[in-house]
């Protein structure tokens, strides 16, 4: 490890690992240094088992349709909390497992220690130097917890240590209502615990689009308390936590913090770099090299504070091992953008949102799920999917939506979007029945309602054929 | 409705309604014939009834997740067979009313009788001939069923007869296993009943590809006995209706009759059209334009036994619907196959059929799901999916299937192979983690890994750029 190292990758996320892969194949010279436990945010704290519980949590409300579908015995039914965590921690074990075994063989070029960065070829590590031609840094995030929370002396959660807890309180209130934030609110509310749910902004699940968050609300405010537009207050009183906000009060066991994430870069060493930093102390970064200016430095995943999404992340970590290991960094194309919520009914958004979109060029179509076959007969009638298209050429451009199915038909139409494809010809592909992308079509369909010179058929002629032909 | 009229419709299911649609739209000089109920198949019979049963089903058979999710009490849950049963009718009629709205203000040309052809512009119905430029066929089909069983003085179901039990069998044979025999012997397996299922060929619900077919079987053999390979013969015996197939045999309380369904021709007078009919006294019919020969006659929908599906009975009702009130018909292209056993995990057939593939020509990309990342956290963790890519081009042609969510990632598929997409193309689009959709795009990896010149990269560059550039 004497001499420059081809790279040096700080950090063994998914952002880093991604790297890694890409660096592996091209150059054995180089390090992977990571600060605390190895494993990803991903599987650690993150998607993974957030999602463990998401199931469980949904599984256990599910009873509430058995009377209407003739099942008998709901009632007796439990969920034992200490049982879905240790679920929970057994799924979140095996995943850790597996991205810990990427770096296993690595032998003394994967370091446990914090680097500090001492320019843009040399960082500092558990008291050694290290130099490198080039440098990634993939160093994460961490969740956001303001800091007098800590001094209450009451349980204060956040996503790194709910899943470690061998029982949860009775009463908890999730602070902040964004992604995390709605779908911890929502899992832990479905398994029987008293959530209120406390958002700053009346916005909730990263939504933009005015009807699908008020859609969203009121669906939720089925399950759980939600208070939006004030900031929450936290004091330590005798029987628990009062949280306050605005007008509202309320006193819980524990609180579970979802205000966002920060990322890592405190103490770093970023302003060793030599390049500006901007008032958050982040350097600028190119999203289609994920170079830092123009140094050999590129900084990936949730360090970059550009979009905490795995397969973000992924990709960056991707580009950045490629752009690490060549003499001229390519420039790479990004994905359309698609974000998922994962509560019930999911939320998403594909591509541009309602609040990027010029009202005067867009077109929206839509469709509620209250009526739709296929969810009434399963008993998830409910949410709302817009569509965002571009009036002039029909191409679709965007979706918002709060609806069952909701992350499976996000994945069609991101495919729909990339592709740059038309209303009518989204029109042309099969929708079988009974299916929820029905209710998909039918959005499709009063977006073609509003185009001009519509076809009377969604099907194309086999014929050099316009609509004037069919009148 | 003396004189000549502009269309006479003959049955008011899917297909014709979807015909009725159009016709009403250019002309009021029309008549629709009904024979039986009014209502579609799909309604009364078909799709809708038998999803609301396979939603209760699944619902009651997902307690044997319960306990490792840490819920408890899944011991106590009972199905309410008769419960089971009425809702399914309540949904039905609240669906069959719907369709049946579409004709109640017709008034007398909404006639219910049977009618007979008597050429290809005139037919009798209720004793009273009518004339028409045009005639639309649309007498949908009826199950099969082997006229010796109705002797048998025992309870033989069809989808006909089925949901409109009371109470069903303790023991059932279901005999036939396309689609609607695997929906229905797995729903009635998952609802406590004690089900076998006969099957004369050994492959099942529409499968081609040999090693989907082999998952799925297995699959289902975890929950009931399959027997395939041997034609079912039914015998009456005192306690019940002995089914023998090969070596196999069962006694069992009820069989439902699955053997698929023939179209509603006979004595319809097709022979009075003056062209050639086939060895099941079909007519030539052009699945384009749905026209008969040459002549200004239509048949559309189960009635022409193409594809007995309610999608494409729609699509050709609508299609006749234009074309028998235009003075040349047009020709439309017809939709990607698609085709969706609403089976758990989901079986799903898309674009070219793995029976159709030219071996030397053709890519095989593959991913089971029992070790997936999303699927484990839920429990659902089982399947495969085969996709088929052309080696030349590296375009999608079509994919088999026995996974989760499969219904979904059908339509993904299906707007892919519509739009004529490459595997690379397919790659670009964002895969959100965790999702089932990352199953797909594993089996995408596996074609993309076989095709010549491929990138290193799943993303574009944004610069002219080719894999050659990355090395």
């Amino acid at each position: 490890m004497s001499g420059i190292l081809d790279v040096i990758i700080i950090g063994a996320g998914s952002a880093g690992l991604a790297a890694l892969r890409e660096v592996r194949k091209r150059t054995q010279s180089f390090v992977i240094i990571n600060d605390g436990p190895w494993g990803t945010i991903c599987a650690r704290v993150g998607c993974m088992p957030s999602k463990a519980l998401i199931e469980a949590a949904n599984t256990f409300y599910h009873r509430n349709t058995f009377t209407e579908f003739g099942i008998r015995g709901a009632d007796s039914l439990t969920s034992d909390i200490p049982a879905v965590l240790r679920r929970v921690r057994r799924l979140r074990d095996d995943f850790v497992a597996s991205t810990v075994k990427t770096t296993e063989d690595l032998g003394d070029r994967a370091i446990s220690g914090r680097a500090h960065l001492l320019g843009p070829d040399r960082l500092e590590v558990n008291g050694q130097i290290l130099c490198a031609r080039n440098i990634i840094i993939a160093t994460g995030s961490s969740p956001i917890v303001p800091k007098p929370w800590n001094t209450l002396g009451k349980p204060i959660f956040t996503t790194d240590t709910l899943f470690e807890q061998e029982n949860l309180p009775a009463r908890m209130a999730v602070v902040g209502m964004g992604p995390i934030g709605i779908e911890m609110a929502q899992a832990l509310s479905r398994l029987g615990i008293d959530v209120v749910g406390f958002g700053g902004s009346q916005t909730i699940a990263g939504l933009t689009d005015p009807q699908v968050n008020a859609v969203t609300i009121n669906l939720l405010r089925r399950e759980f308390s939600l208070n939006l537009g004030e900031k929450a207050e936290l004091t330590a009183v005798n029987d628990g936590l009062r949280v306050q906000a605005g007008d509202s009060e309320v006193v819980v066991d524990g609180v579970l913090a979802a205000l966002g994430r920060h990322p890592n870069i405190s103490n770093l060493g970023l302003e060793t770099l030599g390049v500006p930093l901007d008032d958050h102390g982040m350097p600028p970064i190119n999203p289609n090299t994920m170079q830092v200016d123009d140094l050999r430095v590129f900084m990936v995943g949730d360090a970059n504070d550009q979009a905490a999404i795995l397969h973000e992340a992924a990709d960056e970590g991707h580009i950045a091992g490629i752009n690490a290991t060549r003499s001229v960094p390519v420039c790479f194309t990004r994905r359309v953008p698609l974000a998922i919520v994962f509560a019930d009914p999911s939320v998403a958004i594909v591509g541009c949102r309602y609040q990027e979109l010029d009202d005067a060029k867009t077109l929206i179509g839509e469709v509620t799920f209250d009526n739709q076959g296929r969810s009434r007969l399963g008993q998830y009638n409910k949410g709302i999917l817009r569509l965002y298209a571009e009036t002039d050429s029909g191409r679709l451009l965007g979706a918002e939506m709060c609806a069952p199915a909701g992350e499976h038909m996000a994945h069609w139409l991101a495919l729909a979007i990339d592709r740059s494809l038309t209303v009518p010809e989204l029109l042309r592909t099969p929708f079988y029945h009974p299916v929820l992308e029905e209710g998909l079509r039918t959005a499709l369909r009063t977006l073609a309602a509003q185009l001009p010179a519509g076809s009377e058929s969604d099907l194309a002629s086999c014929d050099a054929f316009n609509s004037e032909a069919l009148d």
